[in-house]
């Protein structure tokens, strides 16, 4: 199957005309990923990270697979308090988040780690935001993995929930697999209200209830 | 111009089989409005606003054009406290509102008005959440006259502000020039981050950021 267009691209590009972004460091990344290929939520999820860190102002984010730090640099930016916790498994990885966090002023609030984002995880108590972009197969063991680390009314967001539309295939890989048993694990626990935005490659949303 | 499909159909027929309801006050109102093609958010909005609320916890919910109260109700299933105040031109539908309120055991925190929603919003102040959905030609006027009326950090959101596509026209009527205005100032002010999901037929979110 080939990859769709999970939003149509004439609406998705009215969408990034009005997403205007004059921060450097944000422009920067942007160039590099679209130049090695490498990942990153892009802007209107960044965006859309930021918005949800306004409203719900939480004292600890904790990213399962932060790449360069892209998302937690949108976090970041709009947290006036709270610790934000950097994962990757890339040495380098890490070390440019590191590096942007200490030029921009954000390295205060945030904790970097290399290695595997699940167990580093599980070390930290009262998790407001988990943010989940790690292998796609892995989704649906580390969120069971991590509920007792979630703090009351914390919020889960996964990026690629959709997968390039893959979710719906009639063979599905792993990866796909990983997703879907995700996406139905949330949907159907009654201790969360999940939705999915069918925003650039699906967005994830889950709240705790209690 | 043909309405345009914002989100693959296979896609949304994904996240609503996600989506499953057992509200039987919900699946009444979601009946009621296919049967009269009575514009209603529907629900993967409604359990986006629902999600919104539970996060913001907020004290004064003000929406400007409740119809029967769909996304009212979302909206109070959420709120443990605060108060809700529906408005609409039609006395009918502000009725429908009622009882459904009534029967729900959510009367008590709302406040239901029939007349001009701008007109009724103007004598609410500190409003945390403010709900847009009105005539399209009136959404940039009504979120001009009730800025002074958000409290600190404030969430707008407005359906319908990717209005089936016709944003893309060349041509524009009266209330497609109402939404690209609209769309244009909340994105462009710097006292709001501002973004649009391609949920449904578009959802914008702005949240003041003072």
């Amino acid at each position: 199957m080939e990859t769709m267009n999970i939003t149509d691209p004439k609406i998705h590009e009215y969408l990034m005309n009005l997403a205007h972004e004059d921060d450097r460091h944000i422009l920067e990344m942007e160039r590099i990923a679209k130049e090695r290929n490498f990942p990153i939520v892009e802007r209107l999820v960044g965006r859309l990270l930021f918005l949800l860190a306004k409203i719900k102002k939480p004292s600890l984010v904790v990213e399962l697979g932060s790449g360069f730090g892209y998302s937690a640099y949108w976090f970041a930016k709009a947290m006036d308090a709270g610790k934000i916790v950097l994962t990757d498994y890339r040495e380098e990885n890490i070390a440019y988040a590191k590096n942007l966090f200490r030029e921009t002023g954000h390295a205060g609030k945030a904790e970097f780690h290399v290695g595997n984002a699940v167990e580093i995880a599980k070390d930290y108590q009262n998790i407001d935001i988990l943010f989940i972009d790690i292998e796609k197969r892995d989704y649906f063991d580390a969120v069971r993995t991590l509920l007792p680390n979630l703090g009351s009314h914390a919020l889960i967001i996964a990026d690629n929930s959709l997968w390039y539309g893959k979710i719906l295939d009639d063979e599905k890989d792993k990866e796909t697999i990983g997703i879907v048993r995700f996406n139905e694990y949330l949907s159907e626990n009654p201790d969360f209200m999940t939705t999915i935005l069918p925003l650039r490659d699906g967005v994830l949303l889950a709240c705790k209830l209690s």
